[in-house]
């Protein structure tokens, strides 16, 4: 049996007591490291004081291993039961969010400057294709569902069900400045619905500098920030120029939700430009219409 | 202080263990029986199961008791700590479904056939309503998240972010056949979106027969199955004729989300309605545009 267990949001005691159940019934227990550990701290003590806290020693799985070595552990969940730990929901955005991928596909052999294609894909394949991988083989799944930041956010006070689409916020490079999702965050705005704004990770990057030079090296992690995502938006809104949204736009950003010290603040896009969330991870969320229940709530959490 | 703290989707299991604590660190701990406790079984030993569990006694708070007796336990609750149990996520869809009310407004006196008014309201208010009284009153507030509908459908194979807004269904009357939910799946349709419908839950609903003549009778607990929602919306698409959707429309059945018998189904408007999905609760989406994984994913699920 493989079980794929959701940790929740704010740290190791998360878990809910049928998953602690599962993973202390497990042969072996992996923790994915590919998107948004960052809250559990895997990188310090956090790993251990989840191995504490659960009684197992638990092996970290990063991108490679759950992409490439997906085989190794679906074999042994054949045999055994084995654990696959993931932050939030494993069907939550924290492992299904839009992934925007750079790689170099082809080196120009004349100059040898490579020619970077880039394109968009789901890194939602990392569990959805970890299921359908292990349906095929027949292993069975068992997924122990927890709290993702995509219904966490209604503590906000906005109502969930007047969402529309959730968009991604890709980190702009000099040469690759994507804005697929004004399109989309204009249609929510036409329809009064509020925006979820999904922002960029960037967690054990290859340096296209060196895989060119057919080294592996990774890049420092980075998490995109609220004023982050604010500046390109806005930026965006510039080029575009069709009033999807401006600097007057009413905006929740939101940091660490569902930890302890999470911090959600109300105010129009260029007064949260100014605001100082703190440490990763943030997310943002562009108002649509408002009830007047959810404008109260707002008003909790407003800068003025 | 004030824990709000979800329940999760299944069992009395599917705690966290930051919520159990919180339970057993309270003074007082009251169960939401508001909208869908019926996994929980509150009615039957349900109750006691949570109890044994969480080595605690817990008091049902029903409809009236959240939305008129709220100061009694936010008085509670600013000298001691006080737990309240809901089912899903305090902010997840279980808890704020939008939520048709019919109420006898008035009575027309000369032949005392009652005027029914009715009309729509946010059941959100129950929790939201919660939150703004406590804030006011100073009373401190910790919300503990968990699995919420709302993200567990992510189960299914279909990416949580290519979900529009969300639709409630209401149970039709003879009289009463709300369609606004048809317009906003047309939306969604356009956009290639997902749309996850809500079905009607009617708990501890007053009959308005005995209301009129001064009673409070509660009428039988009713929960609307898939195959009811997929003919009421097959009605609608007959009056409103725009195609939003058809017989042929790719549609996901789900029942008991998140529980051990979970069935999720995936197949036409017409194949499902032929489905017998069992117990209670129910969910359905129409589906979108689909990715090639969403699409291999929904075969497992899938029918023919």
């Amino acid at each position: 049996m493989l079980y794929i267990i959701g940790l929740g949001l704010g740290d190791e005691k998360d878990i809910t007591l049928r998953g602690l159940e599962a993973v202390r019934s497990c042969r072996k227990v992996y923790v994915e490291a590919y998107t948004s550990l960052l809250s559990f701290g895997i990188s310090s003590d956090g790993l251990s004081k989840l191995e504490e806290l659960y009684g197992k020693t638990i092996a970290v799985a990063d991108r490679e291993m759950v992409e490439e070595k997906a085989d190794t552990f679906l074999s042994e969940a054949s045999e055994s039961d084995v654990g696959f730990l993931v932050v939030g929901d494993p069907f939550g955005w924290e492992n299904q969010r839009q992934k925007f991928l750079q790689l170099p596909l082809m080196l120009n052999s004349k100059n040898l400057v490579p020619k970077i294609v880039i394109f968009a894909d789901f890194s939602a394949t990392t569990h959805t294709d970890l299921v359908i991988r292990a349906k095929k083989l027949g292993v069975k799944v068992e997924v122990i569902h927890n709290a993702s930041v995509m219904n966490a956010v209604g503590a906000c006070g906005l109502q969930l069900y007047r969402f529309g689409e959730t968009v991604s916020i890709p980190f702009f490079t000099d040469s690759w400045r994507p804005d697929s999702f004004y399109e989309k965050i204009m249609e929510n705005q036409r329809l009064g619905l509020h925006t979820l704004c999904l922002l960029d990770i960037q967690v054990k990057e290859p340096s296209l500098e060196h895989l060119c030079r057919g080294k592996k090296v990774y890049l420092p992690p980075r998490f995109m920030t609220v004023n982050t995502a604010l500046s390109q938006l806005l930026e965006v809104e510039q080029v575009r120029g069709k009033q999807a949204y401006s600097e007057e736009s009413k905006c929740v950003g939101i940091a660490r939700l569902g930890s302890i010290d999470q911090v959600i603040i109300a105010g129009s896009m260029r007064d949260l430009l100014a605001v100082d969330f703190g440490p990763p991870l943030h997310c943002l969320i562009i108002v649509g219409q408002t009830h007047e229940l959810e404008d109260e709530m707002l008003r909790f959490f407003s800068l003025s």
